[in-house]
């Protein structure tokens, strides 16, 4: 056994007690709101058939996956986001009823270059609707993109909207060759990250006469109201059925917002929005923070009516969302919005010398039975030294049992903030429950 | 993008709604009673540098260690257990707080061979005492694990507990050389698994004499009261300095599990306990189920003291235990000693038609509001396919809000299992609460 440098892989990181409280507390909101709306947990294992997620997500996606081949020589992959592995689900278990409403908080793994904001291990927390195709399903998701964004108190944000379906309308519009308009998202995807000129070189790659690049490009760039957007593009594609099929949804949705009083400032229409995953069909929602936009996309998702159908005979309609725990972790750190740092922890029970230990210990176990999380001493030292280190672990009262409380059968509790000394008769150790809260 | 047959990789399994609600309930118990005790969250990454992870299991431990080569060609592997990253993460920052409390809830991965209650990826629930060599940290240890076991609703369970350090003494008072000692435990952990004659024989492979092995398995059989066996042993090694310590650090263990009130028949000195894994160096435990033994230990863990030395310059003293959520739920649902299988939502409620659609909406967000887990139907069909559906849900309660209800501004509200209908004005819609608890 020799000697052995401890390092971390780069792209990955320890949450440690500290931080590690503070994501368990956002986590629990998010869940919370998953649960108020009637979604129910699903877990599937980490790694998959890579036969499985392959073909998903696009080129360049794709390159991300963490692959290799298992002690059975079959090839296997680390899940690379949560949406595909429920698609596996919904087609392997036929006993489901639908819609089937259901969210996913765990770790997904993706070989990007480390970066700021960027790890190749973050924990996604998903909610997706199946086997719904009514706008009220769409509507619901972002609804709760809202309600989740409010309750980690956000007040600058937008979620963004569009719908596939549009672009796709406009792409056969311009008689562009259908089969390219995949390609065309991923590369209008990158927009805001390689900047117009690069789009547009990129989409002349793809064989795209440049006006019609120009026309595309424009068109995303529409702006205004969410309703005036909607008026004018029913015009503008007046010709497109597809289009005219995108631009009705994207109306029934921000109509079922205004029911559920998500705030226009809130909500708006973005034709830029395309999404770069392949499975999208339909609805594309993407959230940012005005106040902190270089994390990108905080809670994005859309409508996958066809991912199902290529693990099943029959397509099942779908609509979901995923919120990045560890983007909004770090948007919360920069715009210092995270809940104060505090130990889980409220009492330290010191320990005075050997002679007393047994006091202590039948002390600290009387008070986990009131409900108090307790914590008995178990290092070296005297009571400074203990003081001491109940203030670095941030746990607000230190109780001392020495020799003067045994006999006079009583403790002494201190708040260390406060410095406020009490004296509790062990007989009535309830009172403690007044003094801590 | 073709037809994929849908499978997942055996020794997996997907958690569906129904067993995540059960596993969740119990995985909250477990978290509840950590940090009852003072222990705060850590997370660690599901991939490590292979070197890391490599000489701390045991060469058949080793084997089911999943390793490959990442796209930097770095040799990484998943996560085996989170004893190893934890003593790296201890190592790393100098800045921790000592005595370190800390739990861990996370999967692991090996490559075992799938079979009954034996998973390729499983939860483990660690909590572990890092920097804390006195014996009322191995004994809080066995505290929780009792109090864990009893919140879980288990009776008829023994915790077993041994010290290496007996057997060490025993292995150097046989005059066998002292660097067999951890084949040699490696060799005895399997007993229950290939009983006593393959033991013998793996024992002579390890060229011990035939004698010296007799003595050993004569040895680990003693059985009797706890206090007993002490005082036999004591005796009987008198001369080995080394398993005078064990026995005077398992009679502590024993004694402050008096005075915690843990009763002996959840609570025994079983000599034969010593755990398969290398870097065990004084107490052991396992915890057995007497009603279904055949899902092996669900609780074990043990001393640690020179793992983190092997990262570091410096070694520092480490106790800890580990459940296997995994087992635990498999024996309880044996035993059906699962919770009730329920869902997390409260009331389903129904949209009438299309007119009526958006009263739904609102009614579900006013429910929302009272903090009710309440689902809006977003499939399509009539008011008994909705009906059906919470009921397959097992959601309690189905609200209806068609045209008359809105005409005379009312809900009805329908308990499924009692067939109990109520109206309730709008208005008053907090009476609600007092119907559905």
């Amino acid at each position: 056994m020799k000697k052995i440098v401890p390092k971390i892989l780069k792209g990955f990181r320890d949450y440690l007690p500290e931080k590690m409280i503070q994501r368990e507390r956002i986590i629990d909101i998010v869940k919370n709101i998953y649960k108020r709306f009637g979604y129910e947990p699903l877990e599937t294992p980490a790694l998959e058939y890579a036969q499985t997620l392959l073909g998903k997500y696009g080129d360049e996606g794709e390159k991300l996956v963490y692959r290799f081949r298992d002690y059975g020589n079959r090839e296997v992959a680390l899940r690379y986001d949560l949406t595909v592995p429920l698609a596996r689900v919904i087609s392997m278990y036929p006993n489901l009823s639908f819609p089937f409403k259901v969210y996913q908080i765990s770790p997904v793994w993706r070989a990007e270059k480390p970066q700021k904001g960027r790890f190749r291990e973050f924990i996604q927390c998903d909610l997706d609707i199946i086997g719904s195709s009514s706008m009220i399903a769409d509507a619901e998701i972002i609804q709760i993109i809202y309600k989740v964004m409010k309750a980690l108190n956000f007040d600058q944000f937008v979620i963004q909207i569009n719908n596939r379906k549009i672009l796709d309308g406009l792409i056969s519009y311009l008689k562009i060759n259908q089969e390219k308009s995949l390609s065309i998202f991923r590369t209008l995807d990158k927009l805001e990250k390689i900047g117009v000129q690069k789009v547009k070189e990129e989409l002349s790659k793809q064989e795209i006469e440049k006006k019609k690049v120009e026309k595309i490009l424009e068109f995303i760039k529409i702006e205004g109201k969410n309703q005036q957007i909607l008026n004018k593009t029913k015009k503008l594609l007046q010709k497109s059925i597809k289009s005219q099929e995108g631009i009705k949804e994207l109306e029934a949705i921000v109509n079922y917002a205004r029911v559920l009083e998500i705030p226009e400032k809130n909500l708006k229409i973005n034709f830029s929005i395309v999404r770069g995953l392949d499975y999208y069909t339909g609805s594309v929602f993407e959230t940012r923070l005005l106040e902190c936009p270089d994390v990108g996309s905080v809670f994005s998702g859309g409508r996958y009516d066809n991912l199902i159908g290529m693990f099943s005979e029959k397509n099942i309609p779908a609509v979901g969302a995923s919120l990045g725990i560890d983007r909004i972790f770090s948007a919360m750190e920069t715009l210092k919005m995270l809940p104060e740092k505090k130990s889980t922890t409220k009492v330290l029970v010191t320990i005075f010398d050997k002679s007393t230990e047994v006091f202590s210990l039948k002390l600290a176990q009387q008070l986990r039975d009131l409900k108090i999380n307790t914590e008995i001493y178990l290092g070296k030292g005297n009571l400074s030294k203990q003081f001491k280190y109940a203030d670095k672990k941030k746990i607000p009262f230190v109780v001392i049992i020495g020799p003067k409380e045994i006999e006079r059968k009583e403790i002494t509790i201190k708040e260390l903030k406060s410095g406020k000394e009490k004296k509790i008769k062990t007989e009535e150790l309830k009172e403690i429950l007044k003094l801590i809260k």
